[in-house]
């Protein structure tokens, strides 16, 4: 029920790693880079083309800058760690050693907060900002808001794939895998080595312990205490069949009422048989 | 359930607005920006490096257009509006006054219109264009068509999450909030002052009522003429349990003819227990 | 159901077509294009602003690369092709004749592949590419991944609308729709003219027959062998009818218990009254 990951690659994994390792981007800065002078790029990165790295942002040893970034002011960018073209990084954001950030990203841009008033939403700054750990890869599409307050976090070894939603204030568990389209709504707390499938849904301020392991297409709309593999998909039929069971839904509690008085009346029968 | 916004929060954004105003980014055109000869910059609007204003654009003053965006032609962008880094407006679209768009936002990629032929499609030309009011907001890595005859609007005050889709012809009323990864097919009203939660999904061709309350993870299949507050999310629970359960909502039918026999059956008894 | 088309468009997509020609870019090299001396662009071809074309790339005839698209190493453009501003394509995919890519579509990235050990996720390289046919349209902030080993197949004359994520090694067979927001995880096929309904999940490693017909917000989770029309969306309702209803879906094996028990009661008293 689309789960993640598959076991029993590991070696296969290492061997393939062994076998087409990648070839970083020469060191330097490619032709059209704008590269604000307050800025700190070690000598021994690569900025791609058009690449733009702003005010007071610090990119560190051997990290790749693709063609058409846009890397923030006083943002951090750890060792080795590969932005591919068009990854978008806001103001103030910190991205770990060893990361792989994919096209299309977004990290850190304002979470999604505002107050009625009057009919209207009256706009809650975004304070915080986005910490990304070590070793974390986010897919190409995928959009990590920043904190109203505090910071949205990911730890170490996270692996996002593509078009994945990550709201203001959550936190995700080290070594945990967000399969693709998974929408995660602000302030929530995904526990460490948890696997969200695909199109999965998580609700605001909620908390999903270590361990736990969600299939795709479910949404999750309450806390999940104690590890285990949840699910919540509506079955897929053919379409007529849909529309006389799913007519049916709507109305269970009648059934389970005539099933009450169905029961009433077998106990009279039985009662009165008994006699 | 995957509600958008809570209250009791206005004063504290007006109150943090006050405190941690941002500062615009300074007027003039950066490093690289490729300002078309035919394009109307206002002085005081800021042009970000590599950013690219075609022919015919106007953009307002005191707008603010960041690293690496596109505007294209005869796109209008209003007063101090704000573009984040890596915006694309195709041509012909407007942008009210002071709003936000954030990274990676499209807005007039053509809206899904193909007409069948002989096993093949057709594409319908996309002639409408996106008209988006005043103090609107739109998140990262959202898209918004333009309309196949009409255009697309979106009205006043609408704030939209991140990695929103909205169809060609669609029309969202003023004041509307939409939270992060919905979707809404084209040709659909959605009223004013709706909130529709994370990951809903609203069909093509379908009115919304103003004031209406959708819950995150819901379809909306057909029109909701009357406000209220209304939910379709299958629970989740274990996933054994699922299996059991999934299966039985396949026979929802069987268990009411079951249900139906067993009532005639009762009727048959009592009428011989009468006697 | 959130179906994709409806017929009868037709021939007016043809007057509409014949009435609204889009201009062509003009040809030649746009202010800021970098181009690597590697690369071999056609000289009909239009390369935008900001555009960069990496080394080994080749550009074809009268193909339009919107301002600031990436262009990877060794990456194939066909003829005709139109890349609106912003698409970015990795090393190695090749695009076919009279494509059109949307603003913020990613073609190439990584797939999701990881192998666990020891409690973290060891990366899979992903050295296949992506295969784009002839006259395939491909909606804005779409993501299509790279295969692992062998290739992703996007067929001829395929259209897919906005955010639509197409994992590692899909292939999707030739004059399929494939509406927005639609995420087809790894390894699946979909056959030959087939339609998806927006925000349908396809799970991994299935197979569905051509000419099948998905609605929109259902999640396949099996193969479908026979082509038809398949649904599962749960029904919305008012919100205090779905908690009444939802709390009675997660125990429908009891209410089928229940029945069960009435059946074998009505039994007993049927032959107890027959004596």
């Amino acid at each position: 029920v689309l789960i993640v990951c598959e076991a029993a690659y590991t070696w296969f994994a290492f061997a393939a790693q062994a076998l087409a390792p990648q070839a970083p981007l020469a060191p330097g800065r490619a032709a059209g880079a704008v590269v604000h002078p307050g800025a700190q790029v070690d000598a021994s990165s690569s900025i791609g083309p058009l690449a733009v790295i702003d005010e007071g942002a610090r990119i560190a040893a051997g990290a790749q800058v693709g063609a058409g970034c846009y890397v923030g002011r006083q943002v951090r960018v750890g060792e080795a760690t590969r932005l591919h073209p068009g990854v978008r990084i806001y103001e103030g954001c910190r991205i770990g050693a060893r990361c792989i950030l994919h096209s299309g990203s977004v990290i850190g841009a304002d979470g999604f907060g505002f107050a009625p008033f009057k009919g209207q939403w009256v706009k809650i700054p975004q304070t915080g900002a986005v910490l990304i750990g070590d070793d974390v890869e986010v897919g190409a599409g995928t959009t990590i808001d920043r904190g109203a307050m505090g910071d949205t976090v990911i730890e170490d070894g996270v692996k996002i794939d593509n078009q994945v939603q990550i709201g203001h204030n959550c936190r995700i568990g080290a070594h945990s895998a967000i399969a693709g389209c998974v929408g995660i709504a602000g302030s929530a707390t995904i526990g460490r080595r948890c696997q969200l499938g695909g199109a999965s849904m998580i609700q605001g301020h909620i908390t999903i312990a270590d361990d736990s392991i969600i299939s795709g297409a479910t949404a999750i709309t309450h806390d999940i205490r104690q590890a285990g593999f949840y699910t919540g998909i509506y079955p897929f039929m053919r379409n007529r069949e849909w529309e006389r069971n799913a007519a049916l839904l709507r109305h269970l509690d009648e059934l389970r009422e005539r099933i009450r008085r169905l029961e009433a009346s077998v106990r009279t029968l039985h009662t009165e048989s008994d006699r």
